[in-house]
């Protein structure tokens, strides 16, 4: 595709950006986008389709879009969707609409994703932004997952092993950032500079959905 | 040229940078750097040759490296230079060497040329940043021009054709920055974030001279 000179040379804003977040599970991707909420970064959350029931407290639209498996499967006929999966019969994903409007409405949109879940919206918007958040090292990986004590010791070791693999996927990815437990802010800066810079370039990325 | 994954997947410290600011004459080049050094921003200075004779009050190795002529024309003869001009019979220009030991030392480099010299360099060290700092607009230009009263009317006229110019230049560098007047700071963080983002790439580059 032949993209188009920065409209900042010509006195008007910036294009949106559609950014890609993912990582190894543990790798603190929650808490990052947590912090960059928190500091006031400017973008869009994107609110995930979800199959499963509604639970008390949780509101239609903001914590998820509660929707039927049956309408759910028929986004997925209809590729409504830029990225889906089927955890234990649930289905989970991310509507395009949602993408769609926010970039329209000329915000930022920021996807936190699983790895795979990343290679899959890289095939269907190769011009988004690929973060990898990458642990300083697997051992503090280890350490992250045995802290936050919601997996066995036998679930930790096979995620380790899982995140071994996802940390060779890094090299499909457009940046690196090393999310450290104690650096959170670091991470959330280095996020908002690769942010600033992507809509800096002479040919930005122009995200077509 | 093949790249290598980034040295921060491997908990070492990212590779330095070259980094071209350019832009046309009156954008504001030498304050925006003044002030990213005042900020404290970390990055090596490089000292230009210049064969004119040294003036009081002038440090050779700090101001400039003070070379007789006819060193510079060897300097010239033995590719010593990563880019050079003849300003009516007097030579100024960028030895490698300052460029390189910077690097070798873990440093990032700025350069601050001309947009005729940043298209050198580009030839010489395809793997820098390239930086285009650009007016608000042409009207901007003209007024920062006239307000440092070093230039005529005619002179002035005649900075802003070839500034216009040199804004169509603009599509061969990787990054735009715009420099307002009253924004300063902005600009030298737009630079910082440029420079932060780009040590972030997954396939940092990597500059060889």
């Amino acid at each position: 595709m032949t993209r188009s000179l920065n409209p900042l040379l010509e006195g008007k804003p910036a294009a949106p950006l559609l950014v890609v977040i993912s990582g190894p599970s543990g790798v603190g991707k929650d808490s990052v986008l947590m912090r960059m909420r928190e500091l006031g970064f400017p973008f869009h959350f994107v609110v995930t389709a979800n199959s499963r029931p509604r639970r008390p407290g949780e509101i239609d639209g903001f914590d998820y879009h509660f929707v039927s498996t049956e309408r759910f499967e028929a986004m997925i006929r209809d590729d409504e969707l830029l990225e889906w999966a089927d955890v234990y019969g649930q289905y989970k994903g991310i509507p395009k609409f949602e993408v769609r409007q926010a970039i329209a409405s000329g915000r930022d949109v920021i996807l936190r994703i699983n790895v795979d879940g990343a290679a899959t919206v890289k095939r269907i918007a190769p011009e988004a932004v690929f973060i990898f958040l990458a642990p300083a090292s697997l051992d503090e990986l280890r350490l992250r997952l045995t802290m936050r004590r919601t997996e066995s010791p036998d679930e930790i070791e096979s995620r380790l092993a899982v995140a071994a693999h996802e940390l060779e996927q890094a090299r499909h990815f457009d940046y690196v950032v090393i999310n450290e437990e104690s650096r959170l802010d670091e991470a959330a800066g280095q996020i908002r500079a690769i942010i600033t810079a992507e809509k800096l370039r002479v040919f930005p990325r122009q995200v077509q959905l």
